[in-house]
């Protein structure tokens, strides 16, 4: 990202000035199109709101940009060349097709992190550096051979991946599979895209979580589904409307997070795991089981999965490394019936022509080294520290105004505000005070709930940000 | 992939027979599904059919599958367990979906390229492993630390990358732009699966090249777009019908390789490009401008883009490492107004979550090392050697039989068959003497063409490859 330079004797609003000049000539800003606010750039920039006036009258000056009150500043339309010339209207390509842009409140707390790093980070739902085995992976990439093969993979993934899978997938999952039945994908993300938008159609109804990590994903309305929800406790997912809603709405797939589930952190029972599999066969439904969560349980490798008790080939398994060793590496994997697997695989050859290879093979390696175990370990014990601080801190700065459940395992924490506050207006007060979290209602729940992360957050951060938000809220709250 | 073994005392038979039950047991055929067909099978196994017979018939006597004569064998539907328990319809769900199976002649030759690893490969349209700077990007990968980052990537891509591609595209392409402008993609494909998907609706109609890479993908049919074809000759493609399309179906955007075309391999003439810029602008439509191949020109580094000669903006530029380094880095750029960028990359976060770290920084590492060079350098002598070496082979085995136009750049051939030969009937005969390509009626030409891409075989197998292809044509031709 430019900024501009302190040191020069050029004065900062002619740098600026200069710079804009560049991009719109570079075609950044085609003619027409509307040029950031004054205060988003002066934020940018790192400047001041009238530098950024200034710099903006000069460009009028030139005849390059126009303002009109209320309409913003756009860059002229006549400015390039004598005759009129048409550039394609972008917007309204922008605006276009039929795939929704990403939540609002999701897209302001990754604008404000990109503004502002030393934000206190308890929104971004990944590890932080310390946590990821980076050194290990280092050791790995150095002693092996990655590039000696760089062509297009196999549709459904790099084959000594798929091979490492089936070993863990036994191992610490219950799985039995074998390679042809793995699709390997840029993590759980993308097996989720490939569900919804290939085996589903508009108009299909589908039963999610309440709350759910789904329902922060556009991707489940732009392929055009009808949601139903299944509300969570603190004994995960209750199935007992299923059949309800099968009858009512003839839904046609259950989508589910049973272990630390993002956002509650909470288990499904095993009672209930009876009963949605009992569901499920009855009514031939099919489940996807998203699997992120259950290797940093807290307490050793001791939740099944549903896949493991499943014995009519009910389930579409999803894991992923995102959570347990590292959110960019882009691995992940589906378990699914060979008709299945094969179609997506086709289906995502026409959408990006599969994953690098070399993340492929750091990860078929690092899943069978002997790093492997001791990493979990390790991570294990790390993320019980961090959430026990979060809960210390909690206690200390929130005494009165949260309540919570306390997770087993997982990254995320889940707290009822008890002061009743406006999500959107929360949000904004914990920017300026320099702590990011998200606002529950992300995940489907109605306002007055709050999603910490704590596994993104440095050790020393966590206490601090707390106090920050304890602050932002005692501002809102008289 | 699992193969019998020949050394074990158990005879293969029953191998199969116990490998088909415990995959069956897995899940990955469920109750009521199709299995691979005795042929198939015996081929992929590398036995022969009476031995897949053998043990289908065991596995018929257990009660594990049905077979019913035209509807091919299936796996019982009440074999697990008393009760009688419903599986999902899988097969539905595999068909549901509104994106579309791969083209059928891409998956055949995909399918005898698994199962036939020793075929000549005039298909894939890659760089053989010899050509891509696997010495080098092994050497920047031992020396440099890619680990110590590893989380969620900006959803423009990785920024020491989009900074390297600024430099890049001064350079090589006479683009100027900044990192705000790119995109960084899997490859040229998802720049064209993002487009089509994101800036436009079903119904829009859109013009691309006659014969064109965009008639090989079912993304184009898929996001329900209307085709209108530009015809591309010996002078690339012919934009004089541009006025009449836009007049009769309100085109929304035209898709052009104007450097060697994929399939053809030719250069789009200077005055047919300031006639398709001139048009474009005239018409307000975007291009989206797919360069790929530019950087192999046997004779150097002359072809400008036509980015760099737009003054209006109306351009959407694509570039990928694919065809100038290695396919499995999965490397690819858009550059595009800032509107446009910006959706793309938010809609991309709800498809993967972007793309591994450890690729895009061994990309930026690459192209700003002193190894680019000299690799292009080598590169494009060793490209220009084995065309060479494919029109000796030609001349030679065909010398009545094709014609074609000599391509200065890029990796395929594109002939046209004097003998009139049924597609379908060429590939499979040649499939049987032990080389692929690919029909141009992928390509959306009439039959009686056909793509030979020359990049991918080995040097050694050029020759031997086109005569087997002679071969396999004398057989079907009396
Ligand atoms: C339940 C669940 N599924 C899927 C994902 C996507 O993660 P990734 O694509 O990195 O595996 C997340 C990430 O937050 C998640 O919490
Ligand atoms: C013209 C053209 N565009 C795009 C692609 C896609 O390649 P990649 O996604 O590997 O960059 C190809 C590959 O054959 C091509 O020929």
């Amino acid at each position: 990202m430019w900024k501009p330079d302190r040191q020069s004797r050029k004065p900062v609003y002619e740098q600026i000035t200069d710079h804009l000049e560049q991009r719109i000539a570079y075609g950044e800003f085609p003619p027409g199109s509307l040029l950031p606010s004054e205060r988003k750039l002066a934020e940018q920039l790192g400047v001041n709101r009238s530098t950024v006036i200034l710099a903006f009258s000069e460009l009028r000056a030139l005849g390059i940009i126009e303002s009109r009150s209320g309409s913003g500043t756009r860059v002229s339309q006549h400015k390039w060349g004598a005759t009129p010339r048409h550039t394609p209207n972008w917007k309204r390509y922008a605006e276009g097709g039929s795939f929704l842009p990403n939540v609002p409140f999701l897209r302001r707390i990754r604008e404000a992190l990109q503004q502002n790093p030393s934000l206190i980070d308890f929104a971004s739902g990944e590890l932080s550096g310390d946590l990821s085995p980076l050194n290990e992976i280092a050791a790995l990439m150095r002693e092996h051979h990655y590039a000696s093969y760089l062509g297009y993979v196999d549709p459904q993934g790099y084959m000594p991946l798929r091979q490492a899978l089936v070993a863990y997938l036994d191992k610490y999952r219950g799985i039995q599979t074998t390679e042809s039945s793995i699709l390997i994908t840029s993590g759980s993300q993308q097996s989720l895209f490939l569900i919804t938008q290939c085996l589903l159609s508009p108009g299909d109804a589908v039963a999610i979580e309440d709350p759910s990590y789904a329902y922060s994903l556009p991707m489940f309305q732009s392929a055009g589904l009808r949601l139903f929800r299944l509300p969570v406790d603190h004994d995960g997912m209750c199935p007992d409307d299923l059949h309800a809603l099968y009858k009512k709405h003839r839904i046609k797939m259950i989508f589910t997070n049973p272990n630390f589930q993002n956002p509650t952190g909470m288990v499904l029972h095993e009672e209930r795991r009876a009963k949605l599999l009992e569901a499920a066969r009855e009514l031939g439904l099919p489940i996807v089981e998203d699997d992120p969560y259950s290797l940093t349980d807290y307490n050793g490798l001791t939740r099944p999965s549903l896949k493991s008790v499943d014995s009519t080939g009910s389930i579409i398994y999803i894991g992923s490394l995102s959570k347990i060793a590292a959110s960019g590496l882009r691995i992940g994997w589906m378990v699914a019936p060979n008709a299945i697997v094969e179609r997506l695989a086709d289906a995502r050859q026409q959408m990006d022509f599969g994953l690098s290879v070399i993340p492929q093979q750091v990860a078929a390696q690092f899943l069978s080294s002997e790093h492997f175990e001791p990493h979990l370990d390790r991570l294990r014990m790390q993320l019980l520290y961090k959430r026990d601080l979060l809960i210390e801190a909690l206690q200390k700065e929130l005494p009165d105004a949260v309540q919570y459940e306390i997770p087993q395992g997982g990254i995320h924490m889940w707290c009822k505000l008890i002061p009743e506050i406006h999500d959107a207006k929360l949000l904004e007060e914990a920017i300026k005070h320099g702590v990011v979290f998200v606002p529950g209602s992300v995940y489907g729940s109605d306002s007055g709930f709050v999603r910490f992360t704590f596994a993104r957050a440095k050790t020393e951060d966590i206490g601090p940000g707390i106090a920050r938000f304890a602050k932002a809220l005692r501002t809102l709250t008289p």
